[in-house]
């Protein structure tokens, strides 16, 4: 058993989840909830504290058993937890309470941000606090503009306590009010944000040691549903050539500098907009683990429940590299239907959409599901969680297909649904379409080199149909700006090898290289066999250009018009990643030698003098 | 929670890993052991029966409360099993009381595979039943040859119950029989194996669903010290170009037709001798989780455990592949010496040995440290693990090398010790040598090449120390069986990318590629530059000897003699498994540019006309 003694309060899903870490450890948890059977309470049998972690009596209680204390939630009693230190001065608190106290209101999160973000230039959208009157509001959204994000100040999450006002119009206004505060409403209740129109959502989780270090996972895409997060994908990739290639360090830099500005140790997550101009806003903090992180039990090599256990206690920081290749996440919540279970199947809950979704993912390799024991479902209730790991986000999107398709069935079992659209990216590869996470990008500088380049294309959807790939057009002449922008986002986007067909000077493939890390196939192409083309030389001319590179910058050349084998050799190179391509190369190079001892047959059977005259 | 509840009989490690992966599925487990705080009770907050779970009466109340019963341990009694299926009925018993009784008496289980596994033919060292008197042990040793190895049928783990005699002296045959049966022996309580002259101890996990199907993780090497699993290497490689590159499979293929003879489902441990000749023999089978698979938790797609608890309760097997480049595990025993923790820092445990290593594992990237909540550490005594998992052999292998020092310094302070040796493999790459986990191999037909090639493994050494690389020779011509070894085998030996140098006819980085899966980078060499070589065609031949394969076979070439554009191609090629490659990559570009950028400023202060004179 440890030395320390860690104290938490609040006990749902992320106190059950950091449960499980200390477990690993040996570190002894209390937790302070109500009732015996909270989801945390579970997995630990140890005495907790049957109680309201919102009550300072049961705090004070908390704390005569703890070395350390931390909170699964941020809607405490900041009071209780600063009186705390006064009469329990050898109890730790992380993060610290006046950090919880900043964050756990929303507008003096904002300012704090802003203060020390740089001010004016913080990367922050602009907001105003409001006074609850149809007179304030009208003269705020004069100024900040339509739609008109109203939010209250505290006690707001998953969507909760957010209004969107989309006119002046006073009973619209006055209905802002009413809902979000029913009892009226004073000065410090509410306040205002300009309305972001983002293209995407994103999330860092950032883990803030004692001696106020800070390390971050990847950034990571999230999606939406009636505000409550629905899926993670991890790590976030740009999405097309035209976008900015450093937004992923950016965001992840921006997230330590927001994080550093705090005081006390612990996990935080860290929620960003991206807009279409490349610019990062950030939407909000919250000082704890969160639910855009939990892909990180399986997919890094320390949890973000781990980290918040060494940030608390004072230990070394775990890695937060990802160790597998893509992962995604899908939060299970709950659906208003109820179902007696039968006792001929194993059943995971009395709630049929639980139930359905947890044997799909048994059913999907590389799924985790995760339950977090709540005794009630309800709709919108965040019941559990699966995570998706696999090699690629092609894989990862393909097996995250079958969980969001009985998702769509379930809600809507007719018509299409807000899933379908989300996972639209993710739809297995196309026949002749261009993969939307592709691993393998084929370029060429013109369309009249495809039918050289086509065979590429053809021998990696006949044989290697896992392998995702696009192919495009890049010219190195004619559109250079699109060649640096190819070139320096490929490996953002997530490719891992780009093959490119050039003919002629044939700077194509060089220039690529010259521009990314990655590795860049060069095929020579013989320009007398393009429409148009010049030559004689037979594609020599294009074979010296791509061998012949200078020391620093690689190309790997195949022989003249040999797209296929440029293909082929991709995906040898990616099987450093996927060890299953290794099994599948091996396959097709059997073929070939049974393709060979067909041939000597048939050379056996009719012999050689009318081997040439006979259709084989 | 889940309609089904899980009885285990015993609360170690093993029962405490598997209730944890329940908990993710929210499955209720109900523990049978002595005390309330065994390990797996303390990660439970249910009511658990406090008994032995050798005692039938208690087996009978578990029985009351639960759908499914499994074991942690093969010790038990197989009689109350039985009688609880009669008195049970509706309580699933898995794997079945059969299986438990046949494995746990280890000549009955030898007996078993013989007869399941092809008689004669099986995959087993030669073992005969014995009576415990000198004159049959004197019969049998003159049999089976010595040193033979005596060992108890049942209640044998971790070496107890195994005694090896090295002689037919009298004196030695009674020594032999007063440890094994202190208390005297009967005839059914002994039995001997011929010695297995083993190099490796080799693995794997199988897992057996309800309807007879399996499926297994991948063979692993394992490493034990005083008969104690030590360590575990995942997966298994073959470690020199001679070995059989086929071992790996036909472990799994042997382990999953032994797996296969049983009934009831569940997960097993398949325990194999590797010999020199590649034979590979079934040492002994658990039926249960088993230590050599605690890696799978943090490095498989599934964990043994969760597979454990998708067989027993018949849902679909979770996949086991590996998730990660390759993972280690080390088991962390107690010492015999307690100190008083200190209560400044976070203490692990009261056995220094145990703190110790726990902080290293906090301190190293990729380890995860599992403390089991034993109450008492005993010499010897499992009391955790810790998982390392990481991109590559290599880097498991750096990873592992703290723990394995700070282990061998708190075990011999002065000496070299027996961990040391089991690390010597796992050296970091000594300048100049090849490294014994290379990612990258470097071949060529002659050492007449190698000034040609060195350039490749000098810039490899010097700008991205973290590869691990080889340099040997390959002939095509001169050693072709050497040549189809190495090519067979070099995806076995974890290799991922190979570079080729030749000149002249240059067929070696061609047939290499036709032979292996891998990519290969093939260099063509300019032979005037060779001595004795022929020439004058300036590596032009090589070139298209390289260059220009076949359809089907791809070698990526590179520009005449530049092995310094191979190397750094290869380390773009492993960024496909490693995307912190992508990285170092940028820098060894920007580097480059810095070097065009200093010319830059020399040519401006002194001037064109001057600077081919001075020096730069």
């Amino acid at each position: 058993m440890s030395s320390k003694v860690v104290g938490i309060l609040g006990g749902g899903q992320l106190g059950r989840m950091f449960a499980a870490a200390a477990s690993l450890l040996n570190v002894k948890t209390v937790i302070l909830d109500v009732g015996d059977d909270a989801p945390a309470k579970q997995v630990l049998n140890s005495p907790h504290i049957n109680g309201s972690f919102k009550d300072p009596s049961f705090i004070q209680q908390l704390a005569e058993k703890v070395d350390v204390l931390t909170v699964e939630i941020e809607h405490v009693d900041v009071d209780a937890l600063r009186k705390l230190r006064e009469s329990h001065p050898q109890v730790e608190i992380h993060p610290s309470p006046e950090t919880i106290g900043i964050i756990q209101d929303k507008y003096r999160q904002k300012l704090h941000l802003q203060v020390h973000l740089g001010g004016a230039n913080a990367p922050l959208g602009l907001f105003q606090q409001i006074d609850v009157t149809p007179d304030d509001i009208k003269r705020v959204a004069a100024e900040l503009g339509l739609p008109l994000m109203l939010k209250r100040r505290t006690l707001a999450y998953d969507g909760r306590g957010n209004y969107v006002l989309r006119s002046s119009e006073p009973r619209d206004i006055t209905a802002a009010i009413q809902f979000l505060c029913p009892n009226g409403g004073g000065k410090g209740e509410l306040y205002a944000e300009k309305w972001v129109p983002f293209i995407k959502e994103l999330a860092v989780m950032v883990v803030r040691g004692r001696d106020g270090n800070v390390a971050s996972y990847p950034a990571v895409e999230t999606v939406h549903k009636d505000s409550i997060c629905h899926l993670v994908w991890a790590p976030f990739r740009t999405a097309n050539v035209e976008q900015d290639p450093f937004i992923r360090a950016n965001v992840q830099r921006i997230a330590q500098e927001a994080i550093k500005s705090f005081t006390g140790a612990g996990v935080f997550g860290v929620e960003l907009f991206l807009l279409a101009s490349g610019e990062i806003l950030i939407n909000e903090i919250a000082p704890r683990p969160h639910n855009s992180g939990h892909y990180t039990i399986e997919a890094c090599e320390s949890s973000q429940f781990d980290n918040h256990l060494r940030a608390i206690l004072g230990l070394p920081l775990g890695s937060t590299k990802i160790k597998v290749g893509a992962a995604g996440m899908l939060n299970i919540l709950g659906s208003n239907r109820l179902i007696q279970p039968q006792p001929s199947k194993v059943s995971f809950s009395s709630d049929p959409l639980i139930d359905k979704l947890t044997h799909v993912a048994l059913s999907t390799p590389g799924a985790t599901p995760h339950l977090y024991g709540k005794a009630q479902s309800r709709k919108g209730r965040k019941m559990g969680h699966i995570t998706v790991v696999g090699v690629s986000d092609a894989e990862v999107g393909e097996r995250m297909a079958g969980l969001l398709s009985a998702l769509a069935d379930f809600e809507h079992p007719t018509t299409d649904s807000e899933s379908s659209s989300a996972l639209s990216s993710y739809r297995p590869h196309l026949h002749g379409q261009s993969h939307p996470h592709p691993l393998i990008s084929i370029i060429m500088g013109s369309d009249s080199d495809l039918p050289t380049m086509l065979p590429a294309a053809q021998i990696l959807q006949k044989h290697f149909p896992s392998v995702p790939f696009e192919v495009t057009l890049v010219s190195a002449h004619r559109t250079p700006l699109r060649l640096v922008a190819f070139a320096k986002g490929a490996a953002e986007r997530g490719v891992k090898v780009i093959i490119a067909g050039a003919g002629g000077a044939a700077h194509l493939p060089g220039m690529v290289a010259s521009m990314t890390a990655l590795p860049v196939v060069g095929v020579p192409i013989d320009s007398k066999s393009v429409a148009g083309g010049g030559g004689g030389l037979s594609g020599v001319d294009a074979m010296w250009s791509i061998l012949q590179m200078p020391r620093g910058i690689p190309v790997a050349a195949v022989a003249i018009n040999n797209s296929t084998n440029a293909a082929l050799l991709a995906v040898r190179i990616l099987s450093a990643g996927n060890p299953e391509l290794v099994r599948e190369m091996e396959v097709y190079q059997k073929g070939l030698g049974e393709e060979v001892d067909r041939k000597i047959g048939v050379l056996g059977d009719i012999g050689w003098g009318n081997y040439g005259k006979s259709k084989i």
